[in-house]
Protein backbone atom coordinates (compact mmCIF):
# COMPACT_ATOMS: atom_id res chain seq x y z
CA UNK A 1 0.00 0.00 0.00
CA UNK A 2 1.59 3.56 -0.79
CA UNK A 3 1.82 6.21 2.13
CA UNK A 4 0.16 9.04 1.46
CA UNK A 5 3.31 11.16 0.35
CA UNK A 6 4.15 8.76 -2.06
CA UNK A 7 0.57 9.19 -3.76
CA UNK A 8 0.83 12.49 -3.81
CA UNK A 9 4.23 12.82 -5.03
CA UNK A 10 3.28 10.43 -7.72
CA UNK A 11 0.27 12.61 -8.56
CA UNK A 12 2.89 15.79 -8.43
CA UNK A 13 5.17 14.16 -10.84
CA UNK A 14 2.63 12.98 -13.33
CA UNK A 15 0.95 16.53 -13.65
CA UNK A 16 4.17 18.47 -12.86
CA UNK A 17 1.98 19.92 -10.36
CA UNK A 18 2.17 22.02 -6.97
CA UNK A 19 -1.24 23.33 -7.68
CA UNK A 20 -4.38 21.96 -5.39
CA UNK A 21 -7.76 23.17 -6.25
CA UNK A 22 -10.39 23.47 -3.65
CA UNK A 23 -13.71 22.62 -4.54
CA UNK A 24 -16.29 25.14 -2.73
CA UNK A 25 -19.62 25.68 -4.17
CA UNK A 26 -21.05 28.79 -3.37
CA UNK A 27 -25.00 29.48 -4.44
CA UNK A 28 -24.30 32.97 -5.52
CA UNK A 29 -21.26 32.48 -7.41
CA UNK A 30 -22.17 29.33 -9.76
CA UNK A 31 -22.98 30.20 -13.16
CA UNK A 32 -26.28 30.64 -13.62
CA UNK A 33 -26.51 29.84 -17.11
CA UNK A 34 -24.59 26.97 -16.89
CA UNK A 35 -25.74 24.65 -14.24
CA UNK A 36 -28.86 26.22 -12.77
CA UNK A 37 -30.31 24.39 -15.15
CA UNK A 38 -30.12 21.23 -13.11
CA UNK A 39 -32.13 20.62 -9.93
CA UNK A 40 -28.96 20.22 -8.02
CA UNK A 41 -26.53 22.22 -9.55
CA UNK A 42 -23.35 21.88 -7.09
CA UNK A 43 -22.36 18.06 -9.03
CA UNK A 44 -22.22 19.09 -12.66
CA UNK A 45 -20.55 22.17 -11.86
CA UNK A 46 -17.97 20.36 -9.70
CA UNK A 47 -17.94 17.58 -12.76
CA UNK A 48 -17.17 20.02 -15.01
CA UNK A 49 -14.43 21.72 -12.94
CA UNK A 50 -12.50 18.33 -12.68
CA UNK A 51 -12.90 17.24 -16.31
CA UNK A 52 -11.10 21.14 -16.95
CA UNK A 53 -8.29 20.92 -14.56
CA UNK A 54 -7.55 16.80 -13.59
CA UNK A 55 -4.34 17.23 -15.76
CA UNK A 56 -2.99 20.47 -13.89
CA UNK A 57 -3.36 19.66 -10.19
CA UNK A 58 -1.82 17.54 -7.31
CA UNK A 59 -5.14 17.25 -5.46
CA UNK A 60 -8.59 18.17 -5.14
CA UNK A 61 -9.84 19.74 -1.96
CA UNK A 62 -13.05 20.34 -1.16
CA UNK A 63 -14.10 21.96 2.09
CA UNK A 64 -17.08 20.51 3.80
CA UNK A 65 -18.73 23.75 5.00
CA UNK A 66 -19.69 24.57 1.23
CA UNK A 67 -21.59 21.59 0.93
CA UNK A 68 -23.31 21.76 4.54
CA UNK A 69 -24.61 24.94 3.73
CA UNK A 70 -26.89 23.04 0.97
CA UNK A 71 -28.32 20.67 3.75
CA UNK A 72 -28.20 16.78 2.93
CA UNK A 73 -28.29 17.56 -0.74
CA UNK A 74 -25.08 19.26 -0.44
CA UNK A 75 -23.44 16.29 1.33
CA UNK A 76 -24.64 13.72 -1.55
CA UNK A 77 -23.36 16.28 -4.38
CA UNK A 78 -19.72 16.26 -2.04
CA UNK A 79 -20.01 12.02 -2.18
CA UNK A 80 -20.92 11.84 -5.36
CA UNK A 81 -17.87 14.72 -6.38
CA UNK A 82 -15.44 12.12 -4.21
CA UNK A 83 -16.65 9.20 -6.42
CA UNK A 84 -16.05 11.26 -9.83
CA UNK A 85 -12.44 11.94 -8.75
CA UNK A 86 -10.08 10.10 -10.05
CA UNK A 87 -8.19 7.73 -8.29
CA UNK A 88 -4.76 8.70 -8.39
CA UNK A 89 -5.46 12.36 -7.54
CA UNK A 90 -5.23 12.60 -3.79
CA UNK A 91 -8.36 14.00 -2.15
CA UNK A 92 -8.26 16.06 1.37
CA UNK A 93 -11.64 16.86 2.61
CA UNK A 94 -11.02 20.12 4.48
CA UNK A 95 -13.38 19.67 7.88
CA UNK A 96 -11.30 20.60 10.54
CA UNK A 97 -12.63 18.30 12.47
CA UNK A 98 -11.39 18.21 16.17
CA UNK A 99 -13.48 16.43 18.25
CA UNK A 100 -12.42 14.06 21.66
CA UNK A 101 -11.16 10.57 21.01
CA UNK A 102 -14.46 8.10 20.08
CA UNK A 103 -15.72 10.86 17.76
CA UNK A 104 -12.95 11.31 15.87
CA UNK A 105 -13.08 8.25 15.23
CA UNK A 106 -16.35 8.35 13.91
CA UNK A 107 -14.86 11.42 11.92
CA UNK A 108 -12.35 8.83 10.24
CA UNK A 109 -14.48 6.50 9.31
CA UNK A 110 -16.57 8.21 7.35
CA UNK A 111 -13.94 10.01 5.53
CA UNK A 112 -11.15 7.52 5.06
CA UNK A 113 -13.19 4.34 5.14
CA UNK A 114 -16.64 4.93 3.80
CA UNK A 115 -15.80 7.74 1.14
CA UNK A 116 -11.93 6.83 0.70
CA UNK A 117 -10.74 10.07 1.09
CA UNK A 118 -6.54 10.41 1.73
CA UNK A 119 -6.28 13.31 4.09
CA UNK A 120 -8.50 15.45 6.21
CA UNK A 121 -8.10 18.91 8.03
CA UNK A 122 -8.37 18.48 11.78
CA UNK A 123 -7.88 21.05 14.27
CA UNK A 124 -5.48 20.27 17.04
CA UNK A 125 -7.57 22.44 20.12
CA UNK A 126 -8.17 19.41 22.13
CA UNK A 127 -4.90 18.08 21.64
CA UNK A 128 -3.68 14.27 20.69
CA UNK A 129 -7.13 12.81 20.91
CA UNK A 130 -8.14 14.81 17.26
CA UNK A 131 -5.28 13.09 15.57
CA UNK A 132 -4.48 10.03 17.06
CA UNK A 133 -7.90 8.34 16.61
CA UNK A 134 -7.49 9.16 12.82
CA UNK A 135 -4.31 8.05 11.23
CA UNK A 136 -2.53 6.43 14.10
CA UNK A 137 -3.34 2.80 12.70
CA UNK A 138 -4.07 3.92 9.22
CA UNK A 139 -0.56 4.23 6.88
CA UNK A 140 -2.00 5.22 3.55
CA UNK A 141 -3.84 7.97 5.25
CA UNK A 142 -2.73 11.58 6.66
CA UNK A 143 -4.22 15.15 8.34
CA UNK A 144 -3.29 17.95 7.88
CA UNK A 145 -3.00 20.04 11.47
CA UNK A 146 -3.79 23.59 11.74
CA UNK A 147 -0.70 25.10 12.66
CA UNK A 148 -1.16 28.35 11.16
CA UNK A 149 -3.99 29.68 9.26
CA UNK A 150 -3.92 32.04 6.68
CA UNK A 151 -6.83 34.89 8.09
CA UNK A 152 -6.80 37.81 9.85
CA UNK A 153 -7.64 36.94 13.10
CA UNK A 154 -5.16 34.02 13.15
CA UNK A 155 -3.06 36.12 15.78
CA UNK A 156 -5.78 36.28 18.11
CA UNK A 157 -4.99 32.80 19.65
CA UNK A 158 -2.16 31.12 17.57
CA UNK A 159 0.65 33.03 19.09
CA UNK A 160 3.95 34.64 17.94
CA UNK A 161 5.62 31.71 15.79
CA UNK A 162 8.34 33.94 14.55
CA UNK A 163 9.76 34.04 17.92
CA UNK A 164 8.44 30.18 18.26
CA UNK A 165 6.26 30.87 21.20
CA UNK A 166 2.31 30.07 21.66
CA UNK A 167 0.06 28.06 20.11
CA UNK A 168 1.33 27.42 16.53
CA UNK A 169 4.87 26.17 17.98
CA UNK A 170 3.30 24.32 20.57
CA UNK A 171 1.20 22.15 18.09
CA UNK A 172 3.89 21.86 15.50
CA UNK A 173 6.53 20.75 18.60
CA UNK A 174 4.38 18.59 20.81
CA UNK A 175 2.59 16.93 18.04
CA UNK A 176 5.72 15.25 16.81
CA UNK A 177 5.78 13.24 19.12
CA UNK A 178 2.53 11.40 18.59
CA UNK A 179 2.93 8.20 17.23
CA UNK A 180 1.15 7.39 14.00
CA UNK A 181 1.24 5.17 10.79
CA UNK A 182 -0.26 7.77 8.87
CA UNK A 183 1.06 11.27 7.63
CA UNK A 184 1.26 14.16 10.14
CA UNK A 185 0.76 17.22 7.95
CA UNK A 186 0.40 20.95 9.02
CA UNK A 187 -1.42 23.92 7.79
CA UNK A 188 0.53 27.23 7.33
CA UNK A 189 -0.77 30.20 5.32
CA UNK A 190 0.93 31.66 2.93
CA UNK A 191 0.10 35.09 4.03
CA UNK A 192 2.60 34.28 6.85
CA UNK A 193 5.50 34.29 5.00
CA UNK A 194 7.75 34.36 7.97
CA UNK A 195 6.33 31.90 10.15
CA UNK A 196 6.44 29.04 7.36
CA UNK A 197 10.10 29.20 7.35
CA UNK A 198 10.22 28.59 11.13
CA UNK A 199 7.65 26.37 11.11
CA UNK A 200 9.68 24.24 8.59
CA UNK A 201 12.68 24.55 10.71
CA UNK A 202 10.39 22.72 13.35
CA UNK A 203 8.64 19.98 11.68
CA UNK A 204 11.61 19.27 8.32
CA UNK A 205 9.70 16.03 6.95
CA UNK A 206 6.10 17.26 7.20
CA UNK A 207 3.90 18.11 4.39
CA UNK A 208 2.28 21.14 4.23
CA UNK A 209 -0.84 22.60 2.38
CA UNK A 210 -0.50 26.11 1.91
CA UNK A 211 -3.57 27.88 1.52
CA UNK A 212 -4.02 31.52 0.63
CA UNK A 213 -2.34 31.87 -2.59
CA UNK A 214 -5.48 33.30 -4.53
CA UNK A 215 -7.99 35.60 -3.40
CA UNK A 216 -6.20 36.00 0.09
CA UNK A 217 -3.09 36.99 -1.80
CA UNK A 218 -0.65 35.19 -0.25
CA UNK A 219 3.49 34.82 -0.85
CA UNK A 220 4.05 32.18 -3.60
CA UNK A 221 8.07 32.61 -3.33
CA UNK A 222 7.99 31.68 0.12
CA UNK A 223 5.56 28.51 -0.17
CA UNK A 224 8.44 27.72 -2.83
CA UNK A 225 11.14 27.79 -0.59
CA UNK A 226 9.78 26.24 2.57
CA UNK A 227 7.08 24.46 1.13
CA UNK A 228 8.85 21.14 0.44
CA UNK A 229 8.93 17.79 2.62
CA UNK A 230 11.73 15.23 2.52
CA UNK A 231 8.97 13.44 -0.07
CA UNK A 232 7.18 15.53 -1.69
CA UNK A 233 6.22 18.70 -2.89
CA UNK A 234 3.59 21.38 -0.80
CA UNK A 235 -0.59 21.20 -1.64
CA UNK A 236 -0.63 24.84 -2.62
CA UNK A 237 -4.57 25.41 -2.90
CA UNK A 238 -6.36 27.54 -4.52
CA UNK A 239 -10.14 27.78 -4.61
CA UNK A 240 -12.36 30.94 -5.86
CA UNK A 241 -9.29 32.40 -7.86
CA UNK A 242 -9.79 29.10 -9.98
CA UNK A 243 -13.03 27.72 -9.95
CA UNK A 244 -14.71 31.28 -10.16
CA UNK A 245 -12.46 32.63 -12.69
CA UNK A 246 -15.95 33.48 -14.77
CA UNK A 247 -19.72 33.23 -13.58
CA UNK A 248 -20.49 32.75 -17.41
CA UNK A 249 -21.16 29.45 -19.96
CA UNK A 250 -17.00 29.29 -20.24
CA UNK A 251 -16.60 29.07 -16.15
CA UNK A 252 -14.92 25.53 -17.20
CA UNK A 253 -12.32 26.96 -19.49
CA UNK A 254 -11.59 30.01 -17.55
CA UNK A 255 -11.28 27.57 -14.65
CA UNK A 256 -8.37 25.78 -16.87
CA UNK A 257 -6.99 28.76 -17.79
CA UNK A 258 -6.58 30.15 -13.91
CA UNK A 259 -5.19 26.65 -12.82
CA UNK A 260 -2.83 26.37 -15.86
CA UNK A 261 -1.42 30.02 -15.28
CA UNK A 262 -1.22 29.35 -11.54
CA UNK A 263 1.02 25.76 -11.73
CA UNK A 264 3.05 27.55 -14.07
CA UNK A 265 3.56 30.57 -11.45
CA UNK A 266 4.67 27.99 -9.00
CA UNK A 267 6.54 25.86 -11.52
CA UNK A 268 8.74 29.42 -12.29
CA UNK A 269 9.24 30.18 -8.46
CA UNK A 270 10.49 26.45 -8.29
CA UNK A 271 12.74 27.41 -10.99
CA UNK B 1 -37.96 36.92 18.18
CA UNK B 2 -37.04 35.16 21.07
CA UNK B 3 -33.22 35.17 22.17
CA UNK B 4 -31.62 32.06 22.30
CA UNK B 5 -31.36 31.98 26.03
CA UNK B 6 -34.98 32.82 26.42
CA UNK B 7 -35.97 29.72 24.13
CA UNK B 8 -33.58 27.38 26.32
CA UNK B 9 -35.23 29.03 29.45
CA UNK B 10 -38.17 28.42 28.41
CA UNK B 11 -37.53 25.03 27.60
CA UNK B 12 -35.50 24.06 30.84
CA UNK B 13 -38.64 25.14 32.43
CA UNK B 14 -41.40 22.94 31.13
CA UNK B 15 -39.40 20.48 31.92
CA UNK B 16 -37.99 21.41 34.62
CA UNK B 17 -34.82 20.00 33.33
CA UNK B 18 -31.44 21.02 32.42
CA UNK B 19 -30.60 17.75 30.83
CA UNK B 20 -29.24 17.49 27.32
CA UNK B 21 -29.58 14.17 25.47
CA UNK B 22 -26.84 14.07 22.77
CA UNK B 23 -27.74 11.89 19.71
CA UNK B 24 -25.12 10.25 18.40
CA UNK B 25 -25.46 6.95 16.68
CA UNK B 26 -22.84 4.72 16.52
CA UNK B 27 -23.16 1.47 13.93
CA UNK B 28 -21.66 -0.69 16.35
CA UNK B 29 -24.30 0.25 19.08
CA UNK B 30 -27.25 0.74 17.36
CA UNK B 31 -30.03 -1.81 19.07
CA UNK B 32 -30.01 -4.95 16.86
CA UNK B 33 -33.64 -6.43 16.80
CA UNK B 34 -34.85 -3.19 17.04
CA UNK B 35 -33.71 -0.98 14.53
CA UNK B 36 -31.49 -2.81 12.17
CA UNK B 37 -34.81 -4.31 10.41
CA UNK B 38 -34.65 -0.74 8.55
CA UNK B 39 -32.60 -0.03 5.72
CA UNK B 40 -31.66 3.19 6.78
CA UNK B 41 -31.55 2.80 11.42
CA UNK B 42 -30.31 5.88 12.33
CA UNK B 43 -33.90 7.82 11.78
CA UNK B 44 -36.24 5.00 13.23
CA UNK B 45 -33.31 4.54 16.14
CA UNK B 46 -33.63 8.66 16.81
CA UNK B 47 -37.00 9.29 16.91
CA UNK B 48 -38.06 6.20 19.48
CA UNK B 49 -35.30 8.30 21.20
CA UNK B 50 -36.58 11.16 20.51
CA UNK B 51 -40.36 10.49 21.61
CA UNK B 52 -39.05 9.05 25.08
CA UNK B 53 -37.14 12.06 26.64
CA UNK B 54 -38.85 15.10 24.68
CA UNK B 55 -40.33 15.90 28.30
CA UNK B 56 -36.72 15.53 30.20
CA UNK B 57 -34.64 17.45 28.32
CA UNK B 58 -34.18 20.80 27.92
CA UNK B 59 -32.14 20.13 24.76
CA UNK B 60 -30.59 17.84 21.91
CA UNK B 61 -27.17 17.50 20.54
CA UNK B 62 -26.87 15.29 17.46
CA UNK B 63 -22.99 15.43 16.73
CA UNK B 64 -22.24 15.95 13.16
CA UNK B 65 -19.39 12.94 13.26
CA UNK B 66 -21.15 10.43 14.18
CA UNK B 67 -23.64 11.04 11.24
CA UNK B 68 -21.16 11.57 8.88
CA UNK B 69 -19.40 8.05 9.82
CA UNK B 70 -22.51 7.04 7.36
CA UNK B 71 -22.34 9.70 4.51
CA UNK B 72 -24.56 11.45 2.87
CA UNK B 73 -27.03 8.78 4.25
CA UNK B 74 -26.50 9.64 7.79
CA UNK B 75 -26.64 13.53 6.98
CA UNK B 76 -29.92 12.78 5.48
CA UNK B 77 -31.01 11.16 8.92
CA UNK B 78 -29.57 14.06 10.37
CA UNK B 79 -31.77 16.92 8.67
CA UNK B 80 -35.10 14.51 9.30
CA UNK B 81 -33.62 14.04 12.83
CA UNK B 82 -33.67 17.83 13.27
CA UNK B 83 -37.19 17.95 12.01
CA UNK B 84 -38.58 15.37 14.25
CA UNK B 85 -36.88 17.54 17.31
CA UNK B 86 -40.42 19.59 18.50
CA UNK B 87 -40.09 23.08 18.00
CA UNK B 88 -39.84 24.11 21.56
CA UNK B 89 -36.91 22.19 22.42
CA UNK B 90 -33.50 23.83 21.61
CA UNK B 91 -30.79 22.12 19.08
CA UNK B 92 -27.27 22.34 19.05
CA UNK B 93 -25.41 20.89 16.69
CA UNK B 94 -21.94 19.30 17.88
CA UNK B 95 -20.06 20.18 14.89
CA UNK B 96 -17.08 21.93 16.79
CA UNK B 97 -16.77 24.10 12.94
CA UNK B 98 -13.82 26.59 13.01
CA UNK B 99 -13.19 27.99 9.61
CA UNK B 100 -12.10 31.11 8.05
CA UNK B 101 -15.11 33.85 7.57
CA UNK B 102 -16.02 33.04 4.76
CA UNK B 103 -16.27 29.44 5.27
CA UNK B 104 -18.16 29.51 8.21
CA UNK B 105 -20.50 31.84 6.79
CA UNK B 106 -21.81 28.93 4.75
CA UNK B 107 -21.84 26.72 7.88
CA UNK B 108 -24.14 29.30 9.29
CA UNK B 109 -26.42 29.13 6.47
CA UNK B 110 -26.69 25.70 6.35
CA UNK B 111 -27.11 24.65 10.11
CA UNK B 112 -29.05 27.98 11.34
CA UNK B 113 -30.98 28.95 8.05
CA UNK B 114 -31.07 25.27 5.96
CA UNK B 115 -31.68 23.06 9.13
CA UNK B 116 -33.00 26.13 11.47
CA UNK B 117 -31.00 25.12 14.35
CA UNK B 118 -30.56 27.04 17.58
CA UNK B 119 -27.11 26.98 18.62
CA UNK B 120 -23.45 25.24 17.28
CA UNK B 121 -20.33 24.30 18.58
CA UNK B 122 -17.67 26.20 17.28
CA UNK B 123 -13.61 26.04 17.59
CA UNK B 124 -11.87 29.50 18.19
CA UNK B 125 -8.59 28.33 16.81
CA UNK B 126 -9.04 30.80 14.20
CA UNK B 127 -9.47 33.28 16.30
CA UNK B 128 -12.77 36.25 15.59
CA UNK B 129 -13.37 34.61 12.30
CA UNK B 130 -15.12 31.72 13.47
CA UNK B 131 -17.49 33.35 15.31
CA UNK B 132 -18.20 36.71 13.66
CA UNK B 133 -19.98 35.21 10.57
CA UNK B 134 -22.34 33.07 12.47
CA UNK B 135 -23.72 34.92 15.31
CA UNK B 136 -22.80 38.77 14.47
CA UNK B 137 -26.07 39.25 12.85
CA UNK B 138 -28.16 36.43 14.09
CA UNK B 139 -29.72 37.35 17.25
CA UNK B 140 -31.89 34.57 18.10
CA UNK B 141 -29.08 31.85 17.42
CA UNK B 142 -26.02 30.95 19.90
CA UNK B 143 -22.45 29.19 19.81
CA UNK B 144 -21.02 27.53 21.81
CA UNK B 145 -17.03 28.06 21.78
CA UNK B 146 -14.79 25.41 22.83
CA UNK B 147 -12.81 26.62 25.90
CA UNK B 148 -11.85 23.77 28.63
CA UNK B 149 -12.74 20.29 26.31
CA UNK B 150 -13.86 17.35 28.83
CA UNK B 151 -11.29 15.22 27.38
CA UNK B 152 -7.75 13.59 28.77
CA UNK B 153 -5.82 15.42 26.26
CA UNK B 154 -7.16 19.10 26.79
CA UNK B 155 -3.99 19.37 28.50
CA UNK B 156 -1.86 19.32 25.89
CA UNK B 157 -2.77 23.15 24.84
CA UNK B 158 -5.10 24.10 26.22
CA UNK B 159 -3.61 26.20 29.49
CA UNK B 160 -3.93 26.29 32.89
CA UNK B 161 -7.32 27.73 33.35
CA UNK B 162 -6.54 27.58 37.25
CA UNK B 163 -3.83 30.36 37.12
CA UNK B 164 -5.89 32.33 34.46
CA UNK B 165 -3.23 31.09 32.09
CA UNK B 166 -3.21 29.97 28.33
CA UNK B 167 -5.56 29.00 25.36
CA UNK B 168 -8.70 28.24 27.61
CA UNK B 169 -8.10 31.38 29.84
CA UNK B 170 -7.34 33.47 26.56
CA UNK B 171 -10.44 32.09 24.45
CA UNK B 172 -12.93 33.10 27.72
CA UNK B 173 -11.10 36.61 27.64
CA UNK B 174 -10.80 37.77 24.62
CA UNK B 175 -14.09 36.39 23.35
CA UNK B 176 -15.59 38.68 25.56
CA UNK B 177 -14.72 41.86 23.43
CA UNK B 178 -16.48 40.23 20.37
CA UNK B 179 -19.84 42.19 19.80
CA UNK B 180 -22.25 39.83 18.09
CA UNK B 181 -26.16 39.68 18.11
CA UNK B 182 -26.29 36.20 18.85
CA UNK B 183 -25.01 34.22 22.37
CA UNK B 184 -21.79 33.54 22.97
CA UNK B 185 -21.62 30.56 25.30
CA UNK B 186 -18.75 28.08 26.08
CA UNK B 187 -18.25 24.70 26.11
CA UNK B 188 -16.63 23.85 29.77
CA UNK B 189 -16.24 19.82 30.87
CA UNK B 190 -17.82 18.53 33.74
CA UNK B 191 -14.17 16.58 33.97
CA UNK B 192 -12.05 19.86 35.31
CA UNK B 193 -14.84 21.25 38.07
CA UNK B 194 -11.76 23.52 39.12
CA UNK B 195 -11.60 25.34 35.85
CA UNK B 196 -15.09 25.38 35.47
CA UNK B 197 -15.17 28.08 38.20
CA UNK B 198 -12.61 30.17 36.82
CA UNK B 199 -14.43 30.14 33.82
CA UNK B 200 -17.33 30.78 35.42
CA UNK B 201 -15.51 34.07 36.81
CA UNK B 202 -14.00 35.09 33.52
CA UNK B 203 -17.49 35.44 31.76
CA UNK B 204 -20.40 35.45 34.17
CA UNK B 205 -23.40 36.12 31.89
CA UNK B 206 -22.33 33.48 29.30
CA UNK B 207 -24.49 30.07 28.56
CA UNK B 208 -22.42 26.95 29.43
CA UNK B 209 -22.41 23.88 27.53
CA UNK B 210 -21.25 21.15 29.56
CA UNK B 211 -20.17 17.84 28.69
CA UNK B 212 -18.30 14.72 30.35
CA UNK B 213 -21.30 13.98 33.20
CA UNK B 214 -22.29 9.96 31.72
CA UNK B 215 -19.81 8.45 30.63
CA UNK B 216 -16.79 10.08 30.82
CA UNK B 217 -17.35 10.84 34.65
CA UNK B 218 -17.57 14.39 35.20
CA UNK B 219 -18.53 16.36 38.51
CA UNK B 220 -22.40 17.54 38.79
CA UNK B 221 -22.08 19.01 41.35
CA UNK B 222 -19.67 21.68 40.36
CA UNK B 223 -21.72 21.67 36.88
CA UNK B 224 -24.34 22.92 38.68
CA UNK B 225 -22.98 25.39 41.63
CA UNK B 226 -20.77 27.31 38.40
CA UNK B 227 -23.40 26.23 35.13
CA UNK B 228 -26.11 28.71 35.55
CA UNK B 229 -25.81 32.28 33.78
CA UNK B 230 -27.77 35.49 34.27
CA UNK B 231 -30.97 33.99 32.58
CA UNK B 232 -30.92 30.13 32.15
CA UNK B 233 -29.21 27.21 33.39
CA UNK B 234 -26.54 25.13 31.98
CA UNK B 235 -26.99 22.95 29.69
CA UNK B 236 -25.75 19.68 30.53
CA UNK B 237 -25.54 16.76 28.32
CA UNK B 238 -25.16 13.17 28.33
CA UNK B 239 -25.28 11.10 25.21
CA UNK B 240 -23.67 7.22 25.83
CA UNK B 241 -25.28 7.05 29.53
CA UNK B 242 -28.71 7.53 27.88
CA UNK B 243 -29.46 6.49 24.46
CA UNK B 244 -27.19 3.06 24.86
CA UNK B 245 -28.60 2.38 28.41
CA UNK B 246 -29.90 -0.68 26.43
CA UNK B 247 -28.66 -2.48 23.65
CA UNK B 248 -32.47 -4.75 24.06
CA UNK B 249 -35.50 -4.09 22.54
CA UNK B 250 -36.44 -1.72 25.21
CA UNK B 251 -33.58 0.73 24.87
CA UNK B 252 -36.21 3.26 24.29
CA UNK B 253 -37.88 2.61 27.87
CA UNK B 254 -34.04 1.96 29.26
CA UNK B 255 -33.28 5.64 27.70
CA UNK B 256 -36.33 7.07 29.49
CA UNK B 257 -35.29 5.66 32.72
CA UNK B 258 -31.77 7.12 32.10
CA UNK B 259 -32.69 10.07 31.40
CA UNK B 260 -34.74 10.19 34.34
CA UNK B 261 -32.42 9.52 36.72
CA UNK B 262 -30.17 12.14 35.54
CA UNK B 263 -32.48 15.02 35.26
CA UNK B 264 -33.46 14.28 38.77
CA UNK B 265 -29.90 13.56 39.68
CA UNK B 266 -29.17 17.06 38.23
CA UNK B 267 -32.21 18.55 40.13
CA UNK B 268 -31.63 17.27 43.27
CA UNK B 269 -28.05 18.73 43.01
CA UNK B 270 -29.98 22.20 42.35
CA UNK B 271 -31.81 21.43 45.87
Amino acid sequence: MKSYLEKLKSAQERNNSWLCVGLDPQPDRLPLEAVWKWDEPILPFNKAIIDATADLVCAYKPNLGFYLQWGAAGIIALERTIAYIPDHIPIIVDCKTGDIGHTQAAWAKGLFEHWGVDAVTVNPFVGAEAVLPMIGERPSKAVYMLARTSNPSAVDFQGDLRQQQGLSAEVLRRSQGWATAGHKGYVIGATYPEEMAIARELVPEASFLIPGIGAQGGDLETAVRYGPDSVAGPVISASRAVIYASAGLDFAEAARAAAQKLRDQINAARG
